[in-house]
């Protein structure tokens, strides 16, 4: 089977519950939660993808991978009246840092999208390091799978 | 007095205190807080400028200014070592919307930048508005100002 | 068959993942979150008890139920390392309140153990008001089949 | 001039913006966030009375106050439209842990009021432990004089 017939990876999707706790006067969720709940699927991803969350990456890996950009549009208000789901994809796998687009839906709905870029670190001490080699065997494939 | 000669407005900086509660295990403000201080720092320019904080504009006013976008580049981390004070400056004043500019340091050091636009709503029923006329005569001296 | 021969309804439990977001720099959770942990199990139990959460209450249904009185004893850090289980029981139903002992724990280990009192009150106007009598209607059930 | 004649101690307390990101769609700060505020309240306390904060004693003197219990009894809304004010006063010092009370008011109404009992431990490795003894000679004086 040649590469442009393997079948295409599905996307990956977090789904959240949009509590009374994380909505505002306006009944929303307060902007200020959107980028955590687009931090936790990235998170969720790596989970999945790697097998290891942020914290067991810095506590049994001694390595991490702080942010250095975000952004995000907000193209709908998300409400507590659905769950939202954050679909994660990596789009970048760098020297020493990794790219990540995040769409949030509810209902079908598109309600934000935006970019994530994180830079791989030591933990202590802490210092820029290039991406940790299994890391990269891992994702490689994703991304490859994720043009087919 | 030729604009050159006027007085350039100090810039506004809003002070937040980086709390063992912000931190995370790499002993730095976790990620998803940075956006929650600056727009803090926003709304707390908000109060400054116009004397309206949200609660008071939904409530007093009947409208908002929710975020249609925000992009956050970090710098260097941001610890619980030092005080972080956050600059906001009002870059566009729109027909229905408001662009700002916000800068965060800690002793004297850049740790993030970034750009926060909100679009003018009604509060109940949500809906779409133009730039409220109080507002614009508040916010355009100041942008003059900022510019001389 | 008698009441006493009645099947003991299973606990109810709401498993939570804790995450580097409510991690502080001793590397557990943050004591702020666990409140948070035991009011999201609450919530949990009354969409899965009574099928609203509280949004919907509020919204649609014109009433809620704040807390007027928590307490929690912590026994043992909660950390990143496993999910934290929150065993949830309404203990009393008066005639204006509903109160709930929330048990956490973590891989086998108990956690967190505390009481939750809520006091009934309309919307819209905020006013204290007797328990709603569909959710008295839902509520006894469980609590006398929690007693036999 | 005897115990008597010596002047009281004012009370400490702590002002709290309510922001708009702290507050629910009942338009009152969020339950989960009460005890957020009493907690940066406390940790205030420390700052005031030992000139530690929280990160400062875990990072430079290796030691820190993990919280055994919190009670807190809501008896009024907090709301985003006035400051809010935490009066903490240390209760009780035993030989491993201290105890506090805190009072929340709001335009002279009272809030909440609740306790807090912190257990004494090492950082590193993480551990109970007695009262630091420069801690005991700081606060010791403040109970005695809290008690005049």
């Amino acid at each position: 089977m040649s590469p442009s017939d393997s079948p295409r990876r599905p996307p990956f999707v977090h789904r959240i519950t949009v509590r009374w706790a994380d909505c505002d006067p306006a009944e929303i969720a307060y902007t200020g939660r959107l980028p955590y709940f687009a931090l936790e699927a990235i998170e969720s991803w790596w989970v999945e993808a790697v097998g290891l969350d942020w914290f067991a990456m810095h506590a049994e890996r001694n390595y991490g991978a702080p942010f250095v950009h975000i952004d995000l549009d907000f193209r709908a208000p998300v409400t507590p009246r659905f769950p939202l789901d954050c679909e994660v994809t990596p789009t970048r796998l760098g020297k020493s840092s990794i790219a990540f687009r995040v769409v949030g839906r509810q209902d079908g709905q598109l309600c934000f999208e935006g970019n994530f870029v994180s830079a791989f670190v030591t933990s202590k001490p802490f210092a820029g390091r290039t991406t940790p080699p299994e890391i990269r065997a891992l994702i490689e494939p994703l991304l490859e799978a994720g043009k087919s």
